[in-house]
């Protein structure tokens, strides 16, 4: 039994890889992460490159801060995916960006023991975000990071050696752009999907989870 | 007058997106930098997606350290991509990798005021490396840092807050992994391409630009 994590790219249909469309095409079951209240982001990317008919399997995701209930909604998704590829032998799990960037089927391994997983990476937001301004994300002897902004970083100071940083879920973005008084900000709102908006760090008001802050 | 910069990923044509597919095909002429005694990589990767008969133009690149020779190549390189468009009105710069990560084009920019710059993200070699181990660059509220390896760093200790590391350039992968001797190590050579090798740090011997050093 094999298990393909495939990155559907940023949100441009256009931005998947040729063995990712391949792969939409050619494994028989395909399964997507689906949240209460949330769209279905991953699986509207990949949607055009899905020949009609094909299994369209969702697999509960619990992102919330309950770690009980993250818990149950893991082995469902386990549970659902080990009965589909006892029968399918091989499938694909639709990973919104890169599969390899903050991507919930791996918290699912532990509990796919004995299946074969292949990693197809795809392009970030944080690429695509560089791609918009037209600036590199690091030349020569620089270099880039990318953290997570669900909290200001602790030593700003010791980020002051890369040339870009990138900071998903930037919920305080204001508060992480005043950190680096002598660089530009750049917030991206729902980058690549629809109501996309690219804001100034003093511009952003209120809460959404796909809120990528640039600083350089 | 308008410059796609075109990422065609690390090496293997099916990791090329869609966009830079449909670019390929549909530039009237595409620039690739050519260094000499050094292999056309971004175009090897590229040829596959070229049709027949396309106009491709070599444009010169240095690499070394002699910054007069490496100005001339600059502006050589300017001259002819402008001359080009001039004709063209429209065409494609081909980079190996992510067009924003360590791309050569970015140096020209200055030299080609008046033309319009669009970006193309591609698979960067460091993705394609965590996905040949299986493993993710960052989960929930990690993060992850991209450097440059032609030097070790000066504060390792700095880099703890990261979950991967990623050394480009890594002359010196042995010694830039004993700086962290709590993380496993794995060394990429010629990644994607003829002649790809995965080591463990001690093994690596002489100097092979194409070096990616993975710590985690």
């Amino acid at each position: 039994m094999r298990l393909y994590l495939i990155g559907v790219g940023p949100g441009d249909p256009e931005l998947l890889t040729l063995k990712a469309v391949r792969l939409l095409r050619e494994l028989p079951v395909l399964f997507y992460p689906l949240e209460e209240g949330r769209e279905p982001l991953a699986l509207n990317i990949a949607r055009p490159h899905i020949p009609q008919g094909k299994p369209l399997l969702p697999v509960p995701l619990f992102t919330g801060g309950d770690r009980e209930r993250a818990e149950v909604a893991r082995r469902e998704a386990a549970r659902r995916i080990r009965e589909a590829l006892a029968w399918y032998r091989e499938g694909g799990y639709l990973v919104l960006g890169d599969s390899l960037l903050y991507a919930s089927p791996f918290h699912l391994l532990p509990l796919l023991e004995g299946i074969r997983v292949e990693v197809v990476p795809g392009i970030s937001a944080h690429q695509l975000a560089a791609a918009r301004l037209s600036r590199p994300l690091a030349m020569g002897e620089e270099g880039f990071a990318v953290l997570s902004g669900l909290k200001p970083p602790e030593d700003p100071e010791g980020l002051a050696r890369f040339r870009t940083l990138l900071f998903y879920k930037a919920k305080r973005a204001k508060e992480i752009a005043a950190l680096f008084p002598n660089r530009e900000a750049h917030v991206f709102r729902r980058l690549a999907m629809p109501g996309e908006r690219q804001l100034s760090p003093e511009e952003v008001e209120g809460w959404d989870y796909w809120t990528l802050l640039l600083v350089r």
